[in-house]
Protein backbone atom coordinates (compact mmCIF):
# COMPACT_ATOMS: atom_id res chain seq x y z
CA UNK A 1 0.00 0.00 0.00
CA UNK A 2 1.54 2.94 -1.52
CA UNK A 3 0.53 6.30 0.75
CA UNK A 4 1.37 10.10 -0.78
CA UNK A 5 -0.11 12.61 2.01
CA UNK A 6 -0.44 15.95 0.34
CA UNK A 7 -1.46 19.32 2.03
CA UNK A 8 -4.97 18.90 0.66
CA UNK A 9 -5.75 15.40 0.36
CA UNK A 10 -4.32 12.00 0.67
CA UNK A 11 -3.97 9.67 -1.71
CA UNK A 12 -3.49 5.68 -1.06
CA UNK A 13 -3.36 2.80 -3.77
CA UNK A 14 -2.48 -0.80 -3.32
CA UNK A 15 -1.56 -3.31 -5.62
CA UNK A 16 -0.22 -6.91 -5.36
CA UNK A 17 2.25 -9.05 -7.47
CA UNK A 18 1.87 -13.07 -8.17
CA UNK A 19 4.85 -14.10 -9.87
CA UNK A 20 5.82 -11.49 -12.50
CA UNK A 21 2.31 -10.69 -12.70
CA UNK A 22 1.04 -6.59 -11.30
CA UNK A 23 -2.36 -6.65 -10.13
CA UNK A 24 -4.48 -3.19 -9.29
CA UNK A 25 -6.35 -3.92 -5.77
CA UNK A 26 -7.80 -0.41 -4.96
CA UNK A 27 -6.66 3.38 -4.93
CA UNK A 28 -8.35 6.16 -4.17
CA UNK A 29 -8.27 10.45 -2.93
CA UNK A 30 -9.30 11.17 1.18
CA UNK A 31 -10.49 14.60 0.49
CA UNK A 32 -11.05 16.75 3.68
CA UNK A 33 -13.98 19.46 3.16
CA UNK A 34 -12.18 22.69 2.47
CA UNK A 35 -14.56 24.19 5.44
CA UNK A 36 -13.10 21.46 7.83
CA UNK A 37 -10.90 22.60 11.19
CA UNK A 38 -7.41 20.93 11.53
CA UNK A 39 -8.34 18.22 13.85
CA UNK A 40 -11.31 17.44 11.35
CA UNK A 41 -9.28 17.19 8.55
CA UNK A 42 -6.46 14.70 10.27
CA UNK A 43 -9.31 12.75 11.66
CA UNK A 44 -10.86 12.45 8.42
CA UNK A 45 -7.14 11.28 7.00
CA UNK A 46 -6.61 9.07 10.20
CA UNK A 47 -10.08 7.53 10.08
CA UNK A 48 -9.74 6.44 6.21
CA UNK A 49 -6.43 5.38 6.55
CA UNK A 50 -7.26 2.35 9.17
CA UNK A 51 -10.82 2.01 7.13
CA UNK A 52 -8.38 1.06 3.96
CA UNK A 53 -6.17 -0.98 5.83
CA UNK A 54 -8.69 -2.60 8.08
CA UNK A 55 -10.52 -3.69 4.24
CA UNK A 56 -7.41 -4.90 2.55
CA UNK A 57 -4.81 -5.44 5.26
CA UNK A 58 -1.79 -4.56 3.24
CA UNK A 59 1.73 -6.06 4.50
CA UNK A 60 3.63 -2.86 4.09
CA UNK A 61 2.87 0.74 3.93
CA UNK A 62 4.97 2.63 1.81
CA UNK A 63 5.11 6.55 2.19
CA UNK A 64 7.97 9.19 -0.24
CA UNK A 65 10.32 10.45 2.27
CA UNK A 66 10.13 14.50 1.72
CA UNK A 67 13.22 16.71 1.93
CA UNK A 68 11.67 19.68 0.05
CA UNK A 69 8.82 22.04 0.27
CA UNK A 70 7.72 25.57 -0.71
CA UNK A 71 7.98 26.88 2.77
CA UNK A 72 7.95 25.85 6.37
CA UNK A 73 4.17 26.07 6.63
CA UNK A 74 3.58 23.46 3.95
CA UNK A 75 6.02 21.18 5.43
CA UNK A 76 4.62 21.32 8.75
CA UNK A 77 1.44 20.46 6.75
CA UNK A 78 2.45 18.16 5.17
CA UNK A 79 4.41 16.67 7.75
CA UNK A 80 0.99 16.30 9.71
CA UNK A 81 -0.80 14.20 7.26
CA UNK A 82 2.21 12.03 6.80
CA UNK A 83 2.62 11.68 10.70
CA UNK A 84 -1.02 10.70 10.57
CA UNK A 85 -0.57 7.97 7.49
CA UNK A 86 2.20 6.48 9.35
CA UNK A 87 0.84 7.05 12.76
CA UNK A 88 -2.39 4.20 11.45
CA UNK A 89 -0.28 2.05 9.67
CA UNK A 90 1.68 1.79 13.36
CA UNK A 91 -1.33 1.72 14.85
CA UNK A 92 -2.24 -1.75 12.79
CA UNK A 93 1.05 -3.16 13.05
CA UNK A 94 1.98 -2.85 9.74
CA UNK A 95 5.73 -2.21 8.93
CA UNK A 96 6.04 1.24 7.06
CA UNK A 97 8.76 2.02 4.48
CA UNK A 98 9.80 5.07 2.86
CA UNK A 99 11.23 5.29 -0.38
CA UNK A 100 12.58 8.56 -2.30
CA UNK A 101 10.96 9.59 -4.83
CA UNK A 102 13.52 10.00 -7.39
CA UNK A 103 13.36 5.93 -7.01
CA UNK A 104 9.41 6.18 -7.22
CA UNK A 105 9.93 7.67 -10.90
CA UNK A 106 12.89 5.53 -11.78
CA UNK A 107 11.37 2.59 -11.28
CA UNK A 108 8.01 3.31 -13.23
CA UNK A 109 9.33 5.43 -16.34
CA UNK A 110 12.97 5.06 -15.93
CA UNK A 111 13.40 8.48 -15.24
CA UNK A 112 14.44 10.62 -11.81
CA UNK A 113 12.43 13.57 -12.87
CA UNK A 114 8.79 12.27 -14.57
CA UNK A 115 5.66 14.55 -14.77
CA UNK A 116 3.07 13.74 -12.72
CA UNK A 117 1.31 12.86 -15.97
CA UNK A 118 3.96 10.44 -17.31
CA UNK A 119 3.60 8.83 -14.41
CA UNK A 120 0.07 8.40 -15.31
CA UNK A 121 -0.06 7.11 -18.60
CA UNK A 122 2.47 4.15 -16.99
CA UNK A 123 -0.13 3.40 -14.86
CA UNK A 124 -2.94 3.27 -17.06
CA UNK A 125 -0.18 0.75 -19.21
CA UNK A 126 1.12 -1.15 -16.33
CA UNK A 127 -2.49 -1.25 -14.34
CA UNK A 128 -5.05 -0.65 -16.72
CA UNK A 129 -6.18 1.59 -14.47
CA UNK A 130 -6.62 5.39 -15.98
CA UNK A 131 -8.75 7.43 -13.89
CA UNK A 132 -7.03 8.73 -10.71
CA UNK A 133 -9.27 11.65 -8.61
CA UNK A 134 -6.05 13.51 -7.81
CA UNK A 135 -2.31 13.22 -8.63
CA UNK A 136 -1.57 11.93 -4.63
CA UNK A 137 -3.51 9.34 -5.95
CA UNK A 138 -1.86 8.56 -8.97
CA UNK A 139 1.48 8.90 -6.71
CA UNK A 140 0.22 6.41 -4.34
CA UNK A 141 -0.09 3.51 -6.75
CA UNK A 142 3.24 4.19 -8.02
CA UNK A 143 4.67 4.37 -4.46
CA UNK A 144 3.37 0.63 -4.25
CA UNK A 145 4.26 -0.65 -7.60
CA UNK A 146 7.95 0.83 -6.29
CA UNK A 147 8.24 -0.87 -3.32
CA UNK A 148 6.70 -4.00 -5.07
CA UNK A 149 9.08 -4.00 -7.37
CA UNK A 150 12.30 -3.94 -4.97
CA UNK A 151 10.80 -5.82 -2.34
CA UNK A 152 10.98 -8.86 -4.98
CA UNK A 153 14.46 -7.99 -5.30
CA UNK A 154 15.02 -8.58 -1.34
CA UNK A 155 14.43 -6.21 1.30
CA UNK A 156 13.93 -2.39 0.33
CA UNK A 157 15.95 -0.41 1.73
CA UNK A 158 14.59 2.71 3.78
CA UNK A 159 12.24 0.67 6.40
CA UNK A 160 11.75 2.84 8.83
CA UNK A 161 10.50 0.10 11.37
CA UNK A 162 7.23 -1.07 12.49
CA UNK A 163 5.24 -1.75 15.61
CA UNK A 164 5.65 -5.56 15.37
CA UNK A 165 3.94 -6.41 18.50
CA UNK A 166 0.66 -6.32 17.09
CA UNK A 167 -1.02 -8.79 14.94
CA UNK A 168 -3.48 -7.80 11.63
CA UNK A 169 -6.46 -9.11 12.43
CA UNK A 170 -7.02 -9.85 8.29
CA UNK A 171 -4.87 -10.08 5.90
CA UNK A 172 -5.17 -9.66 2.35
CA UNK A 173 -4.54 -12.75 0.25
CA UNK A 174 -4.36 -12.90 -3.45
CA UNK A 175 -7.84 -14.91 -3.67
CA UNK A 176 -9.55 -12.19 -2.40
CA UNK A 177 -8.99 -10.50 -5.95
CA UNK A 178 -10.90 -12.78 -8.01
CA UNK A 179 -14.52 -12.54 -5.30
CA UNK B 1 -3.52 21.95 27.85
CA UNK B 2 -0.46 23.38 26.18
CA UNK B 3 1.76 21.05 23.88
CA UNK B 4 5.12 21.67 22.37
CA UNK B 5 5.96 19.10 20.07
CA UNK B 6 9.18 18.96 18.84
CA UNK B 7 11.35 17.21 16.43
CA UNK B 8 13.23 14.85 19.33
CA UNK B 9 10.66 15.06 22.41
CA UNK B 10 7.05 16.66 22.91
CA UNK B 11 6.55 18.96 25.63
CA UNK B 12 3.06 19.05 27.51
CA UNK B 13 1.53 21.01 30.57
CA UNK B 14 -1.50 21.87 32.03
CA UNK B 15 -3.05 24.84 34.13
CA UNK B 16 -5.85 25.80 35.64
CA UNK B 17 -7.63 28.86 37.05
CA UNK B 18 -9.89 29.90 39.82
CA UNK B 19 -10.69 33.99 39.88
CA UNK B 20 -7.54 35.41 39.65
CA UNK B 21 -5.50 32.60 40.87
CA UNK B 22 -3.28 29.85 38.63
CA UNK B 23 -3.06 26.45 39.31
CA UNK B 24 -0.04 24.47 38.23
CA UNK B 25 -2.03 20.66 37.40
CA UNK B 26 0.73 18.63 35.91
CA UNK B 27 3.49 18.50 33.35
CA UNK B 28 5.78 16.28 31.43
CA UNK B 29 8.13 15.81 28.52
CA UNK B 30 7.44 12.35 26.54
CA UNK B 31 10.68 11.41 25.16
CA UNK B 32 10.65 8.22 23.16
CA UNK B 33 13.90 6.24 22.53
CA UNK B 34 16.62 7.34 20.99
CA UNK B 35 16.58 4.10 18.88
CA UNK B 36 12.74 3.66 18.15
CA UNK B 37 11.83 3.86 14.57
CA UNK B 38 9.34 6.89 13.27
CA UNK B 39 6.29 4.75 13.72
CA UNK B 40 7.37 3.83 16.90
CA UNK B 41 7.75 6.80 18.00
CA UNK B 42 4.83 8.84 16.64
CA UNK B 43 2.76 5.94 18.03
CA UNK B 44 4.37 6.30 21.42
CA UNK B 45 3.59 10.26 21.53
CA UNK B 46 -0.04 9.74 20.58
CA UNK B 47 -0.71 6.44 23.95
CA UNK B 48 0.87 8.88 25.59
CA UNK B 49 -0.55 12.41 24.84
CA UNK B 50 -3.99 10.33 24.87
CA UNK B 51 -2.93 9.16 28.18
CA UNK B 52 -2.57 12.62 29.68
CA UNK B 53 -5.97 13.86 28.25
CA UNK B 54 -8.02 10.80 29.95
CA UNK B 55 -6.31 11.31 33.35
CA UNK B 56 -7.01 14.83 32.98
CA UNK B 57 -9.69 15.59 31.15
CA UNK B 58 -8.57 19.20 29.73
CA UNK B 59 -10.98 21.51 28.66
CA UNK B 60 -8.52 22.68 25.25
CA UNK B 61 -5.67 21.95 23.83
CA UNK B 62 -3.23 24.49 22.65
CA UNK B 63 -0.15 24.70 20.20
CA UNK B 64 1.96 27.02 18.49
CA UNK B 65 1.29 27.82 15.19
CA UNK B 66 4.78 27.14 13.29
CA UNK B 67 5.76 28.88 10.03
CA UNK B 68 9.42 28.46 10.79
CA UNK B 69 11.68 25.77 11.32
CA UNK B 70 15.83 25.15 10.46
CA UNK B 71 15.20 23.08 6.84
CA UNK B 72 12.13 21.00 5.62
CA UNK B 73 13.45 17.71 6.73
CA UNK B 74 12.64 19.45 10.86
CA UNK B 75 9.60 21.09 9.46
CA UNK B 76 7.91 18.10 8.31
CA UNK B 77 9.42 15.94 11.67
CA UNK B 78 7.84 18.93 13.71
CA UNK B 79 4.78 18.26 11.40
CA UNK B 80 4.46 14.64 12.01
CA UNK B 81 4.30 15.34 15.72
CA UNK B 82 2.37 18.76 16.04
CA UNK B 83 -0.20 16.03 13.93
CA UNK B 84 -0.05 13.61 16.25
CA UNK B 85 -0.83 16.26 19.53
CA UNK B 86 -3.77 17.46 17.44
CA UNK B 87 -4.97 14.24 16.35
CA UNK B 88 -5.44 13.01 20.09
CA UNK B 89 -7.22 16.03 20.93
CA UNK B 90 -9.45 15.46 18.35
CA UNK B 91 -10.39 11.74 18.85
CA UNK B 92 -11.35 12.93 22.48
CA UNK B 93 -13.20 15.74 21.14
CA UNK B 94 -11.33 18.53 23.07
CA UNK B 95 -10.85 21.61 21.02
CA UNK B 96 -7.76 22.57 19.45
CA UNK B 97 -6.63 26.36 19.78
CA UNK B 98 -3.70 27.91 17.73
CA UNK B 99 -1.37 30.64 19.49
CA UNK B 100 1.48 32.66 17.61
CA UNK B 101 4.69 32.09 19.24
CA UNK B 102 5.57 35.73 20.12
CA UNK B 103 2.23 36.12 21.78
CA UNK B 104 2.79 33.33 24.06
CA UNK B 105 6.55 34.82 24.98
CA UNK B 106 4.75 38.14 25.19
CA UNK B 107 2.03 37.10 27.40
CA UNK B 108 4.16 35.51 29.76
CA UNK B 109 7.56 37.77 29.99
CA UNK B 110 6.04 40.94 28.36
CA UNK B 111 8.75 40.67 25.74
CA UNK B 112 7.72 38.71 22.15
CA UNK B 113 11.30 37.18 22.10
CA UNK B 114 11.73 36.14 25.29
CA UNK B 115 14.67 33.39 26.05
CA UNK B 116 14.02 29.57 27.04
CA UNK B 117 15.28 30.49 30.43
CA UNK B 118 13.42 33.69 31.07
CA UNK B 119 10.18 31.91 30.43
CA UNK B 120 11.26 29.32 32.84
CA UNK B 121 12.40 32.04 35.53
CA UNK B 122 8.95 33.57 34.74
CA UNK B 123 7.42 29.73 35.26
CA UNK B 124 9.22 29.22 38.34
CA UNK B 125 7.61 32.65 39.69
CA UNK B 126 3.98 32.07 38.36
CA UNK B 127 3.77 28.28 39.27
CA UNK B 128 6.27 27.37 41.88
CA UNK B 129 7.69 24.79 39.77
CA UNK B 130 11.53 25.15 39.24
CA UNK B 131 12.52 21.76 37.21
CA UNK B 132 11.56 21.06 33.76
CA UNK B 133 12.85 17.55 31.89
CA UNK B 134 13.09 19.98 28.85
CA UNK B 135 12.32 23.10 27.28
CA UNK B 136 9.30 21.42 25.23
CA UNK B 137 8.07 20.90 28.92
CA UNK B 138 8.51 24.34 29.93
CA UNK B 139 7.26 25.90 26.68
CA UNK B 140 3.93 24.04 27.09
CA UNK B 141 3.09 25.28 30.17
CA UNK B 142 3.98 28.64 29.17
CA UNK B 143 1.18 27.93 26.14
CA UNK B 144 -1.40 26.65 28.56
CA UNK B 145 -1.12 30.02 30.69
CA UNK B 146 -1.14 32.20 27.72
CA UNK B 147 -4.62 30.28 26.75
CA UNK B 148 -6.10 30.82 29.83
CA UNK B 149 -5.16 34.28 30.11
CA UNK B 150 -6.25 34.88 27.09
CA UNK B 151 -9.57 33.18 27.09
CA UNK B 152 -10.23 35.13 30.90
CA UNK B 153 -10.99 38.05 28.21
CA UNK B 154 -13.13 36.21 26.52
CA UNK B 155 -12.63 33.90 23.25
CA UNK B 156 -9.07 33.45 22.28
CA UNK B 157 -8.09 33.86 18.72
CA UNK B 158 -6.95 31.51 16.81
CA UNK B 159 -9.07 28.60 17.36
CA UNK B 160 -8.60 25.51 15.09
CA UNK B 161 -11.90 24.03 15.57
CA UNK B 162 -12.80 20.69 17.56
CA UNK B 163 -14.32 17.21 16.56
CA UNK B 164 -17.27 18.41 18.75
CA UNK B 165 -19.37 15.43 18.48
CA UNK B 166 -17.73 13.29 20.56
CA UNK B 167 -18.24 13.75 24.72
CA UNK B 168 -15.16 13.45 26.84
CA UNK B 169 -15.86 10.51 29.65
CA UNK B 170 -13.93 12.25 32.11
CA UNK B 171 -13.78 16.13 33.36
CA UNK B 172 -11.35 17.37 35.02
CA UNK B 173 -12.23 19.41 38.10
CA UNK B 174 -10.68 22.02 40.21
CA UNK B 175 -11.19 19.61 43.45
CA UNK B 176 -9.02 16.86 41.97
CA UNK B 177 -6.18 19.50 42.67
CA UNK B 178 -6.91 19.33 46.21
CA UNK B 179 -6.80 15.49 46.38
Amino acid sequence: MGIDPGSISCGYGIVDGKGNRLIYVTSGTISPAAGDSTPEKLNHIYAEILRVIDDYGPSVVSVENIFFAKNAKSAIKLGQSRGIAVLAAAQRGIPVNELAPTKVKLALTGKGRASKEEIQKMLSYMLGVSEFKSTDESDALAIAICHLNLSRRGLPDGTIGSMGSRRRKKRYTINDLSA
